[in-house]
């Protein structure tokens, strides 16, 4: 052999043997470091069964948040830009709400005047936009933005805006043997309607925010259900752990959240005995994605607030906390 | 070969071929009738590609009544009985409810005033036993109580009174990939404790009635969940469908029952397109088990009803009724 097809053979065994090691690894868009850690120890000490802490498969339980943990949440919730994007066409259908507040702004496309609207303001655009209607007539609609609909910095349907790594966790969990379910603040009905697709998280595996719906006859005698403006599920704070209560009724042994709204879920998940993972998305990427706390002196934000207390309380309870900057080798699968 | 060796020989393949007849009926305590056959029609045409009757895996969802349809409701719900017998023990902790309706008449033990109770009687003593406590701490009570609770006629163990054709249905479903579901007007809290153990049906696969829970922090800082007598789910009538859709969120192909508590879900069921089953049981056997209608000229009864009305609804819209003195070979796993 000459040196050159020497060189090339050895070459072809260092390509292969990389080949082999990526494939190898569960978490190829995780840099090497604490959360990456965290997460294979989790999942070796829970699956074997020579471990002390190891979990029999029927109990394993893992909880998402969705927004600012699996997918973008600036500069604006995805379904809040659906709701409000929805005004015109529920205007049209009730034309006495154009001359009234909050619609009469949001009609207006007036930015700055709409990024000042009250908590009790979208509140009243959630009800117009997602209430009211049969669950089909909903589902339909919202079928249709979520086609359409680009965000406005990638230009890309919200459904690509997912973290690639977080992904591959949804992966490897299940590959292991644990039931992934969605936790969110955001509308049941409304993630329900993309989970299987996006996240591989089948609809009865979304827990969220959830309206009461009536059941009824159309002219036909025809059974349907319509969509009430009656909450009967705050997914949020400590309405994570009461629907988690709910709708599994089982503690979970892992629990992924980024903001305050997600604190009680881990606290409940840590609460369980043996090994039980709890981590903390931080945006802190400002170029690849978005940067904002406050926590460790990011830009104060509306959307999807990181503060300093839940750091302090994360660090201080061996919760984990995902750098985005330098935990993610990648962040999107489009990049 | 003698002719005494020729016969031995024939009589062991009759045995061998009947054994494999036996082994491949998944459905061994059913008489052969409309009833099986309806159930074996239902999985053949949505298991078989070629079918155009033929559903997704991700799709096959079934749903079952409990009391009445996979276990004995008389002479009273299990639960029910459950909250009675822990009545004493509340009126232990809070002395003064000894003196008060509707605690005094259950303590009195008077089987005659009992029965006397109004549903507003029976709404009291829900509340006083089923919540106000930690989830963890109602989850032991109830759990010794159905080890150590003996029903009035077989003296068994609750949890023996299943009905084995219904769970040679459940598993010989879930073998065709249909994920079976409990959908109760029985408490969920209370149901789930036992329905893996009983009906190879996971916690979060029991939907209920139920009541909302509250997070707070025990004097230590842990984190628990106490039950709250404030009503999020009351699973029968029209809150079937509504509980479906709230925790399941797919209209099931398959549903079970055998009240009218259950008729709403039933029509939900078969308003889908496609192959739908609805199928309801009618205790029409004395001797083996209860009878009880008043359909059909049964005796009438305050503990699962099956009118008149729903039985011609049934007719009417085929859903098919299960004849437990007809259809059903065995009832008990224990006969």
């Amino acid at each position: 052999m000459n040196r050159v097809a020497y060189a090339v053979v050895v070459l072809a065994i260092c390509v292969a043997s990389w080949a082999v090691r990526a494939a190898d690894d569960p978490l190829p868009s995780w840099n090497d470091g604490p959360a990456k850690q965290a997460i294979l120890e989790f999942v070796h000490a829970t699956t074997d069964q020579a471990n002390p802490k190891f979990v029999p498969p029927a109990a394993r339980i893992a909880t998402f948040d969705q927004d600012g943990t699996l997918w973008v949440e600036h500069p604006m919730y995805s379904q809040v830009m659906y709701c409000l994007e929805r005004v015109p066409a529920v205007v049209k259908a009730k034309p006495e709400l154009a001359t009234v507040e909050p619609f009469k702004t949001v009609l207006s496309g007036d930015r700055e005047a709409m990024a000042k609207l009250t908590m009790r303001d979208l509140e009243k655009i959630l009800a117009a936009t997602l209430t009211g209607m049969s669950v089909d007539a909903f589902a339909a609609e919202a079928q249709k933005w979520l086609e359409t609909a680009r965000d406005p910095r990638w230009k890309r349907p919200y459904t690509e805006l997912t973290y690639l790594p977080m992904q591959e966790v949804l992966k490897y969990l299940r590959a292991n043997g644990y039931k992934t379910y969605i936790v969110t603040g955001g509308g049941q009905d409304f993630v329900r309607l993309y989970a299987e697709a996006v996240y591989g998280i089948p609809p009865e595996q979304v827990v969220g925010s959830a309206g009461g719906t009536r059941f009824g006859y159309d002219k036909d005698g025809k059974p349907f259900l319509t969509k009430e403006p009656r909450l009967l599920l705050n997914d949020n704070n400590a309405g994570k752990p009461e629907g988690i209560h709910l709708m599994i009724g089982r503690r979970p042994y892992a629990a992924f959240g980024n903001s305050p709204g997600d604190r009680q879920m881990l606290e409940y998940t840590k609460a369980g005995d043996g090994a039980r993972l709890a981590m903390l998305v931080l945006h802190d990427d400002g170029v690849r994605e978005y940067a904002y706390g406050p926590a460790q002196g990011l830009p104060a934000t509306r959307v999807g607030t990181f503060t300093q207390a839940l750091y302090d309380e994360a660090r201080k309870d061996g919760w984990v906390v995902i750098s985005m900057k330098s935990d993610w080798k990648r962040i999107f699968s489009f990049e």
